[in-house]
């Protein structure tokens, strides 16, 4: 056993008994204990403002990125959000006890059951509401959780940890079902991650750089999201009104989150037509182009892309975009730079359609449908914990199912393996 | 990029290349390659009986204990069974390209099908068979293998990992897709750990020691397999009978074995008719028996057990026998102790087995039978990569299904998001 700092220690250990207890904790006592907590973030609403407020004037005055600020900022109409999300999970179906059965020819009997991970950490930045969503899922699932929120809203989370965790144990679930760090130095998330003995899996959610972090330090098993360098492929044989539909949909209707739309490949026998009519919606929308020297041809206020710009997920409004001469270039470009999270290919050829879909390694792939699908709430899941670009155990939007394992139960006479 | 071995980065991009196309070969080609295999073992059988002879000769020059000799050493029937492994994988039936299919409401229709997980790195100990195994089944699911075996096991694995290399190549089957580490020193596994740009995923085989270090060093992710501290409890309606007969077997019909019994609880209220009728069995059979102090009080010839011996896997005819109170103190002692393998109730009471099969968090819980049963064979799978212990992406033997993971296909008409 490593030197763990104590408290962290009696964090795990708390975790781990609520976790044997959760594990056989009825759907109709989460249910109820999730309705709990809905309602006591509205009769606490006062107390958590008051929280945010002494968060968000220090992220004010440290002088925090506004983007950021605004993620941090909670109001009424926010607490309502969540509280309206966590009675959105009651209605969700509970994946724990579901499961197949068979039997062996020598009459064993054997039941493969979901059953929840055991104990989930969530490292995350400074959104408060992922505070109240990771627990919600967790609490479903059956799973207890620990929170490692960012230093900016520790005030906002410890409020909410407290009304929500309070509330549950009201309900009859176990204390230490959800707990927060309350210490946000590195070290203390350092550690976490280390913490096999106490954590089943570790969920990081955020940037590229705190999930890189994770998947380096951690010898917990972590399931990594998000990061999404997400590409469209304008075959020649696109429909271009298509084309530029859902290429400005994807960059556009929402820049700030992981499937949105990074880089443009454009067939080079189409490019001249297209890159003009796409390049004038993204520069009506005051969107930023970095170009191949082709683009940069074509589109004069397109500024010239560096090696960077392949590999860089903007989350703002920005575009590179890349004239290839065909699919292959296009899926070269792709196998390099993807981050395996969402691409698409506007094309009305069947055979080419089909060749992107089955050689693109990528959680998600389209013909013709912007990137902005790859979500839990689009897929029609149910809210999520997260979007998963790795490949194991996980892939894509990730729903309560992926919060659990399976676990073989088996009814036997007398048998013996001879 | 780390400083990797350039021969390693080589390996890495050869499998990676090899993945893209193995990804979408058919299960036909895939099939024809395996039964190449299972050849190409029996015509360069002699080549591999004496590449197997300088490994024995070498690892008895060096003193290896017997029963890893054994393990090493090839015979022509050992050949003839690695042959048969590889074409029962044929008829294994292929999950690459199965799924699930919806349509949204908007009209996107989405696909969840299986694809290969893509480079599976293995490293293993000095056992060739696993060679042979690993290759079959990674190439059955798609996946390029990039294997590691233990020192003492190496100028086999070479010649193995040729013939069926070439043997799948000639059939069509990627250059690249089964590659050998032929380098042994530590430094190699380590950095072939964090090749995260190159590997998919790395499966460690063996003792408790090698696996540790994977989960501790590696940041590519791991599927942790193994190791099995597997607990038989005798609850007191345990019907005797089924007891002797169950633990005796669990304990000695294969004890090297991860699913092979290493401890008895006992009900103290049947530990003094039950422990001598077990005990009498084991010390007829050599078995060491390890017990608590009311043990050693009944069984004379019992040895006290030392704090050690509850969390040992002694993989040997020893086993550790402690008298409980009732099932809670054997719930908190299995808490304590299990590596949540196997674990066992020999019990006639309905509610202490549902008790026992809910509470106890394990790969595979049992009422009334061996823990032996754990194998990917005998819950009717077909052949194993191994039998995972954690609790991420596999929970107990995996098979091809283990080796792929998913990827959702979609196919719009040109849906964006509002």
């Amino acid at each position: 056993m490593k030197d763990f700092y104590p408290e962290l220690i009696e964090l795990g250990e708390r975790a781990k008994l609520a976790a044997r207890r959760l594990a056989f904790t009825s759907t109709a006592q989460k249910n109820q204990a999730l309705l709990a907590m809905a309602q006591a973030l509205i009769d606490n609403q006062a107390e958590i403002l008051d929280a945010n407020s002494i968060d968000v004037q220090a992220a004010e005055a440290k002088g925090l990125k506004k983007s950021l600020v605004n993620r941090l900022r909670l109001t009424k109409e926010g607490i309502v959000d969540m509280s309206q999300a966590l009675k959105e999970v009651v209605n969700l179906p509970d994946p724990v006890g579901e499961g197949e059965f068979w039997t062996r020819p020598n009459g064993l009997r054997i039941q493969r059951t979901r059953v929840p991970l055991g104990v989930v950490a969530m490292i995350y930045e400074a959104r408060p509401n992922v505070t109240v969503d990771a627990a919600g899922l967790c609490l479903k699932s059956g799973n207890a959780v620990i929170l490692r929120g960012g230093s900016e809203a520790i005030e906002s989370n410890k409020v909410l940890t407290k009304v929500i965790a309070e509330a549950a144990e009201r309900s009859g679930i176990p204390s230490g079902s959800i707990q927060l760090v309350q210490n946000t130095e590195r070290e203390w998330a350092q550690q976490l991650m280390k913490m096999n003995a106490y954590v089943d899996v570790i969920i990081p959610r955020g940037g590229a750089g705190l999930i890189q972090t994770v998947v380096q330090e951690a010898t917990v098993p972590v399931i990594e999201t998000g990061t999404g360098v997400c590409h469209a492929y304008v075959d020649r044989e696109a429909n271009l009104d298509k084309a530029v539909k859902i290429v400005f949909n994807a960059k556009t209707q929402k820049p700030g989150v992981c499937n949105a739309l990074e880089t443009v490949l454009v067939d080079e026998s189409v490019a001249g037509e297209y890159l003009p009519l796409i390049g004038a919606e993204f520069e009506k929308f005051g969107v930023e182009i970095r170009g191949c020297s082709h683009t940069c041809l074509l589109l004069p206020y397109a500024k010239p892309a560096v090696e960077e710009d392949w590999s860089t997920e903007y989350l703002d409004l920005i575009i590179s975009v890349k004239v290839v001469s065909g699919l292959d270039q296009a899926l070269d470009h792709i196998y390099k730079y993807s981050t395996k999270h969402s691409e698409t290919i506007i094309t009305e050829n069947y055979t080419r359609a089909q060749r992107f879909l089955n050689e693109v390694d990528a959680a998600a792939v389209y013909v013709n449908a912007s990137t902005r699908f790859t979500d839990g709430g689009r897929f029609g899941f149910g809210a999520e914990i997260g979007i998963s670009t790795q490949k194991l155990h996980a892939r894509g939007p990730m729903g309560l199912k992926e919060l659990t394992t399976v676990k073989y139960v088996i009814f036997g006479e007398d048998q013996i393996v001879t």
